[in-house]
């Protein structure tokens, strides 16, 4: 696909019913590293991208849950510190 | 204080033990704006930025708690997107 493989860098931060947690985290997780409970990152492609919303969407109920996406075109100007215990697994931010 | 205007968009996630979350949050929100369940983000000076991270470090426990700090020096190239419910105050994204 054209354009397909422009990268983003994306923090995806969940907050929904535990009657779909499980659901969100393995979808996220197709596509995001996880990082802490609720909190996943990674960098894909926008297709990819735009893929992992659709399948949000069909999942979350939209007066109940709440996904936020932060997404970057650079990394540069960021950093990312851990205070305490890393629960996650692999890393993109410095 | 010298250097302490300079200013850092923060975005901050905490996953403690509910013994601590009271405290924890109301620390966050002294510096910060509340987002999302244990989501806070906001623009602040690195002074307190400074403070927040002590303040936290005596509150947490580290071998039972995280918080991460993404810090970002500017936004320009960063969007945050919300699907679902919008749950937290003010926003410093588009």
């Amino acid at each position: 696909m054209p354009g397909s493989g422009i990268d983003v860098f994306v923090i995806l931060v969940y907050d929904v019913n535990v009657k779909r947690v499980a659901k969100v985290l393995k979808t996220c997780r197709k596509y995001l590293n996880w990082v802490q409970n609720s909190v996943l990152e990674g960098e894909i492609s926008k297709a990819n991208y735009e893929k992992l919303r659709t399948e949000l969407r069909r999942i979350i109920d939209k007066e109940e849950d709440s996904v936020i996406f932060y997404t970057f075109r650079t990394l540069k100007y960021s950093s990312r510190e851990i205070m305490g215990v890393k629960k996650g697994g692999e890393e993109i931010f410095l």
